[in-house]
């Protein structure tokens, strides 16, 4: 379908707009090109954006990561790029028909439950039409896959006890069962994966779990290593069925990751509908010890795979191309054991692509790397024992002198909280600040989060922690996974970004009063001192700086050869 | 009404338990001693706690600065003290009858209809019973006073002015009228003031403005100056009989601020409501170029006033009680152009006094001081051109090195806020971090916000701005006034708080793609250096010190005489 076909569409419906989201029938960012509308409608390939179509006009609304995108990928005669902060749709729709009257269509199968519902809210003026049947194509994630266990080895706890902890949990809250929705909660509650995805190994399903224990899992072209025998599988259409069991009973389901689709469901079938955060996605972000000591070993493994890298881009930083280095980047971790994938598509940014957030080099946009500007490098795996990511910006050449400035800026904002000890409670949104602060009194900033967190051996963006200008008020937790990843861009020139992942574990300073918790940094890979300035940098931070780097070498160096410890030794050595 | 009265009384109308707030029908913190209820059934005297009376205990709940007294104040054997963060009501409400069906009472006119909302959807086991009657005794706050105009050469904006921008906004918002409740709104509108609590000129009544502009006014005991012209009068009760002319027609209120009493008044003349956030709060809260520069002079007054009580103090420091300090800083402050009163009763707490974070002598609390501790000096005025409220921590004798230590700590807590730059759409909540984060560093924290709102002669905690642990996500705008208050409290031994008044401004970073705001400081007053151990300072916090000190100088020592200039000058010499 392309878009004037969906306006016609759209008018013989009477509609006065249609919104369309990124996502599927799992509320998320891991939607395959073929099940992307924004893509097949615009061209544009980001991983967040919404798009509002009115019988003549298409209006594409992305945050602050995808603006220099979202205009490049689309065509300026067909779609208006629409990028700020906050809601976005309530401005469009408010923009677009203030207090008049309107119909407001949406597929019900890929919009949450309380987005509609906010809408509803705000707008009391417009109607929005559930659209079922889908003018735009269902999706119903149907593409064939392999199903596999997630070995207890890797995943710490058998599927009968987390079964057993979260059912408990649902009776506890007056439900006779739960709708599991998002993939990650139902991958994670019964230890299985699946290869749907190139980068996530995400069982894509909908699970029912009742207080009693009993599970029905729902999903389309699920084909299973060994055939189940503690649940059943079922195609995703008859979960209609299963819920006529449950008439007048009680369900609870996450308001944000189900659709609104379900909702007739749950009407049809005069079930009792409970609103309640989805119990698995809490419980899931704090990681057990077999899961900690997975994790720990995978940053091992991708700590040697990134040092081989480094050494082999230093021989060859000349006539060296994004896409290569994306190449060998990748061949050199496919070595390391438990390797299953990328855990997303590698951002290499030489020069002024590094400015493009989320930029992935394609064909047409390969860079060449010259002298004398930074690589922007974002990448990493799933290994089954845990999943990466990192960035490091790399000098090749020689940078300017303002680079090294800006560099030692992001990495005092990056110290800043990567050390910062905080009081039990604190919300992500407040620790995001201390990152921003040391850019901030520069009069500058990055337009994205300063942290996400991340799944073992799942999405490499999981709630419900994060760090972010915005973010949920839900306060870390003791075994959370973060990133910790401020940055700069300047436009045209070159971006800057140091990540590393952090363990939220107790401080040693909590005390009677205060209990408080602090960052354990699991990733394990040097941060370039070509680009350091050391004179803008305090005493402590450059003792976080060496000691760090020492850790780095003692933890790296037994899994090298002479050479590759050599070269960690000189990388490592303090400033 | 005794506690053991009220108990009886509960049980006859065979209530399970029964709320108490601190507040009258003006939610907030200002109340008369013989308006609060709190203070006449427990003896606890605090600005903020509730009650939850059932037949056989009563529980009182209070926030982290009021544990300790709390507990002095009230009897064990009577009153349960309850202290944490969060919704302790919804903890207590769930302690006390978890799942089970119980009936709760409320005094309607004094509980907000926010809060009770709240707690139905909290629980839904609970019924909540509006007490439109009031077992435990209304109070409609009707104790006669005077009300004077505030000038247009101290409020700067004409009466009309205002009414008629309000007025715009409630037809922009669908609504036929809005009814005002709380008194800081009313009082800022109508630029009226009033005589009716001793340390803010607050006029304690309500207005209703239609969208044509017509004000009807509604308060008891209200005399006026002048008889206005252009407004109506009228006693509270008269309220339901007002609202009959709005008989299916819309009004907006605050639900926050709004008493559930009013809800039946609307039902029952057939009033369609629409909650809307107060209007004047934010307009309020943004001061005009009058107001600032206002409130720039009275700080003058008050820096002067607050040199002259310290010259006092230094020859003073023996034998002198919290009490006489009290009396003397008064004395001093009322001989100002433009003094009204004080803003709140002035703490002065001295050595383990200063721990209890809001601590206010009495003449059985009153110390004497001695040698080598701290005197903690929380204070303010209300001058007809602004408000003020200033803490300064003071060496009495010689101070220990761990004292010096930590009053350093939180002089870098207050540094690192009040010289933060920080980007436009930045919330409170966020900003208190930034604080906090030199405290955490160390293991110590302070259980009260970093920083209130504060009116100009109107509250000295003024919302909607704030930057709190908890607080509103409201965005920071230019010209809002805020203070910047960190502290450490030893229990036991001794507390430390360093407070200025700040305005927003914007940075002279802001740049094409950023805007930025930062913070102009307005009180003067000089930091003790005798409690600073500049060693534990960096150069730019040493450079913001020995800045602020010499503005200090330059700006107060044309306002003084030579003694007290050499005085000034010696406490303002570079560090």
């Amino acid at each position: 379908m392309t878009l004037s076909e969906l306006q016609t569409s759209i008018k013989k419906h009477k509609l006065d707009a249609y919104i369309i989201t990124r996502s599927n029938m799992f509320i998320g960012q891991d939607v395959l090109d073929e099940e992307n509308p924004l893509l097949k409608l615009t061209g544009f390939s980001g991983s967040a954006g919404t798009l509002v179509v009115t019988p003549n006009k298409t209006f594409l609304l992305v945050d602050g990561r995808y603006e220099i995108q979202a205009t490049r990928q689309t065509d300026k005669e067909l779609v208006e790029v629409i990028c700020g902060k906050g809601n976005l749709l309530s401005l469009c729709l408010g923009k677009l028909f203030k207090d008049k009257k309107a119909k407001v269509g949406f597929n019900s199968l890929t919009n949450a439950v309380q987005n509609i519902e906010v809408l509803e809210r705000f707008f009391p003026n417009l109607s929005f039409v559930a659209d079922d049947s889908a003018i735009f194509e269902n999706n119903l994630c149907g593409k064939p896959c392999q199903v596999f266990e997630h070995r207890l080895e890797f995943c710490g706890i058998d599927r009968n006890e987390k079964i057993g902890n979260i059912s408990k949990l649902i009776g506890l809250n007056g439900c006779d069962a739960y709708l599991f929705t998002a993939a990650d909660s139902v991958s994670w509650l019964l230890n299985l994966r699946s290869n749907a995805l190139p980068d996530t190994p995400l069982l894509r399903a909908y699970a029912l779990l009742d207080k009693d224990g009993r599970v029905a899992l729902f999903g389309d072209g699920l084909n299973f290593e060994t055939e189940p025998t503690d649940f059943s599988v079922e195609p995703l259409g008859n979960l209609h069925k299963r819920l006529k069991s449950f008439k007048n009973k009680t369900i609870g389901f996450d308001a944000q990751t189900t659709p609104y689709y379900c909702l007739s469901l749950f009407e049809k079938n005069k079930i009792t509908q409970r609103r309640l955060i989805d119990f698995c996605q809490e419980a899931k972000a704090e990681k057990n010890p077999v899961e900690i000591s997975g994790i720990e070993a995978a940053h091992l493994r991708d700590g040697v795979a990134l040092i081989r890298f480094l050494i082999w881009l230093e021989k060859h930083n000349k006539n060296t191309t994004e896409l290569d280095i994306v190449q060998k980047l990748h061949d050199f971790r496919a070595k390391g054991q438990n390797y299953w994938s990328e855990s997303f598509g590698t951002i290499a940014a030489f020069a002024e692509n590094g400015a493009v957030v989320h930029y992935q080099p394609t064909s047409e946009s390969n860079q060449t790397l010259t002298d004398d500007s930074l690589l922007l490098l974002d990448s990493g795996a799933q290994y089954f024992d845990g999943t990466t990511d990192i960035t490091r910006t790399l000098a090749i050449g020689t940078p300017s002198p303002e680079m090294c400035e800006n560099f030692t800026l992001v990495l005092k904002a990056h110290i800043a909280l990567a050390s910062q000890k905080f009081i039990n409670g604190t919300s992500g949104v407040a620790l995001d600040k201390i990152a921003r602060a040391p850019l901030w009194n520069e009069g500058k900033d990055y337009k994205h989060g300063t942290g996400h967190g991340v799944g073992c051996f799942l999405n490499v963006h999981e709630g419900p922690q994060n760090m972010g200008m915005q973010s949920s008020k839900l306060p870390l937790k003791e075994n959370m996974i973060l990133s910790v990843e401020p940055g700069y861009y300047k436009e045209g020139a070159y971006g800057i970004r140091i990540e590393n992942l952090v363990r939220v574990v107790k401080s040693g300073l909590s005390n009677d009063n205060n209990d408080f918790l602090e960052f354990k940094i699991l990733t394990l890979c040097p941060i370039d001192k070509q680009l350091i300035n050391k004179y803008l940098l305090s005493e402590k931070e450059l003792s976080w700086l060496n000691n760090y780097h020492r850790e780095v070498y003692e933890k790296l160096s037994p899994l090298l050869n002479d050479a590759e410890q050599d070269w960690l030794r000189n990388a490592c050595s303090p400033l």
